[in-house]
């Protein structure tokens, strides 16, 4: 329930248009409850610009249809905070965690599944469930309060025994099918801001000024798979402790580090005066713009430029080189080496 | 508590006896509430049939006393889901475990125990307060609160200076000796018994849809040292990331999950008719007896039959022979090798 | 808000002096609260004897300024149990807990820290906080309640920040000079009787009679980056199960288990008469000699000759001889080298 407040919020942020816009506001509040059969579907994000024609406090009747209403861009990015989770993103989380956990495995990963289906279909749950799973742990909530929902665990059974026992490999042939691999990611990047925002909201509720706590909780919703996996593969037998994700973020944990600072700042302080459901929509679109890059373009992380600059200017870069240049290069050498590019 | 609903229930399940029957289990109540002295020594299981000669309303006077009659039988359950743990089945869970923990540590038992005697006594105390640690961990309570109780805490660690301190060893050799460990195993498989419907208990008032969560807090509270294991054996400083409980489910395990179902159905369900008492009796007896057989003509595993089954039906064991005939019988030659018998 | 209590268990501790010690004692607790501003300082442990002119009851106008007075001993105890240890106490533990992860990284620690500064940061703050997480995790709260203090998050980050990453590395080699050194070590041995202190208190609410837990809880708080060493080293993708800390346990973990053992005496039985000041000021100075020892003069573990002795007749040391003496020198030569002398 932490959209309730986002209306009335974006009543606030843009409260500068008069009582025009209120009555604007009000037909479109109107229009949304007539669609909400619509976005029960789970996918119906409106995209073509709503036509005007039926909207009587309309100031631009006249406009072309091409061209997006700003009113009507709010709305949806409204449609897609209201969006619901429950059957195809889901699918399309559970889906690439299989898979992710099927590619852990690697060559071995056939026989595997036949000889320890258990010790698979637990490691498979822990990378689907991670984020809930470490989430409770941390804020001393049941653990197993992340399994209660015995839907989404039907949903997540039975998406692992496709990918790993359907007849002749077809459930995972099919999901490594490009075009459905990036439909799947694309729809896995919105249900992850959804449970960056999520955990946000509820580490919020739990410590009120624990700011580093909602960031923790954010970061660990959007990206839980990573934090559990030297877990889950303990799980399948595999000790891997230099995997642990803090030595290396991966970029879906530095994405959600920064997406839950940003829904942070949105909910705690007034440095951002959008509307929540506009920062949510640009967060959105963000992660599937950078998923896409990434998995079409072989762009991977935006992030390290400006992890260097900062690891240059706050973690001691400068002050390395300074410290080298004044010591002489000559014994400095063997340290520069190590001073690498890559920062974490 | 979890046993106060079960004598309501026996008379929902065998309800269609009438009104005479209600009379004989009134009767037994009385009984039952004269024996509970007896109970009260933990071990007073009436295996003897009850000599009807006192109870008023039975319709078997003349029955003769060898044949074993069903509502005694129902008693005598009744009288088993009742049974007091605390010193005698407590003292054999704990010996079993530290056997378990000092035949662990192999031929460096005993001068481990000499050099680490905090380590010694951390890893016993782990493996036998298992069960409930790990459920309290699950379920969002206090870790510490499975240690709370000071006089089984006196007595486990009793058990453990008599395991591995006593003068010339004599404590872990009596242990060891067949017809007492026998009758330790059977013992504690009785109280596993008991900690399994508990857990379910538990986990259901904790979690009252949470069908998967009762069977896995009924199968850690069933089996909860091997799934401790690989932390118990850090505490001593060994990591076996391999001996991972799930990879390979010992016997107790599945036995645990078996049973942890069956209470589940019992619970939630009507498909179980039959008393609880009854189930819970029969659980005992399968328990009890399977392990004897385990010990005395070393029968391991009578879950690997249905497993196999199961594996090849559900688990791609005929998708992929059918696949392997298709590719012809080349190619799959090596693949064949490692869909070995042995499933987990 | 643990030492409310303590002025009213010194009355009655120490009720057999009458009337007259009444009226003292009224006076000091007048003065106390005079000095509070004093005593907000943080540091303002107040050696000196006060001077008894201006105590009117005193029955001692005579007594040279150099004797201690007792009244004025107990009065110094009580304003070391009302000590804030906000920012100077936390920051010489902050201090010390960083100077321990940078010397674990060992001569990796410079291009560690500019290289993986967020694995650097986890690790630290891991090591600061490790008690308040481990406590928590095992009274079933939120494990992050330990991170909620925003002040004191924000302290350590600074901490850390200037140990690893100051213009030519110069907090770190002011905190590594002798002296400061010293006075940081022992300001954290005091932070450490208090968390002890907090720790048996906190225990006792949660488990009123769950003594172990009250000793296990202060041995935590006292000594948490110990027990969390292995975790913590794990963050930084360094696996090493034999450092586990019960198996060779440190001074600092010794030390603690015997103050909490003597707070929970204190607490919950009769057997210490002295007020609950005295204990805890006893305990303080107990544990900065130990540490200016250790650090000054290398003595390093006072506990092990009680230790040896206590395995000798406890732990089977005496049987064990005995049984080699019966069973001949010459094949108990090889198990006679085992019995090291160090215990743990």
């Amino acid at each position: 329930m932490g959209w309730v407040g986002a209306r009335e919020k974006r009543a606030i942020g843009s409260g500068n248009c008069g009582g025009e816009s209120e009555r604007l506001r009000a037909s479109i509040r109107k229009r949304a409850s007539e669609r909400e059969e619509g976005a029960r579907l789970g996918l119906a994000v409106e995209c073509a610009p709503v036509s005007s024609s039926n909207n009587r406090s309309s100031k631009r009747p006249d406009k072309p249809a091409t061209a997006m209403d700003p009113e009507a861009f709010l709305e949806m990015a409204n449609q897609v905070t209201k969006l619901k989770m429950y059957p195809y993103f889901d699918i399309a989380h559970c889906t690439l965690c299989c898979l992710y956990v099927r590619d852990d495995l690697g060559t071995g990963s056939l026989p595997f599944s036949r000889k320890h289906p258990l010790a698979n279909w637990l490691s498979s749950m822990l990378t689907i469930f991670a984020g809930g799973l470490l989430t409770n742990f941390l804020l001393g909530e049941p653990v197993l309060g992340a399994l209660k929902n015995n839907q989404q665990l039907l949903l997540a059974t039975a998406v692992w025994y496709v990918i790993f026992y359907s007849p002749f490999d077809i459930g995972y042939k099919i999901a490594k099918f490009l075009p459905i691999k990036v439909l799947l990611a694309a729809m896995k990047e919105v249900y992850r801001v959804k449970k960056i925002n999520d955990g946000v909201t509820h580490a919020a509720k739990v410590f009120p000024n624990g700011y580093l706590s909602m960031i923790l909780i954010g970061t660990i919703k959007g990206n839980g798979s990573g934090f559990l996996k030297i877990m889950e593969r303990l799980m399948r037998g595999v000790w891997t402790p230099t995997a642990v994700e803090v030595m290396q973020p991966t970029f879906p944990t530095k994405a959600s580090i920064a997406a839950a600072i940003i829904f942070v700042l949105d909910k705690k302080t007034d440095l951002i005066s959008a509307p929540h459901a506009l920062v949510y929509f640009g967060i959105c679109i963000f992660f599937v713009y950078f998923k896409l890059s990434s998995l079409l373009l072989g762009i991977h992380d935006p992030f390290i430029p400006f992890e260097n600059l900062f690891c240059a200017i706050f973690m001691g870069g400068i002050w390395d080189s300074l410290a080298q240049t004044l010591a002489g290069k000559k014994g400095a050498a063997a340290e520069k080496g190590s001073d690498a590019v890559k920062n974490g």
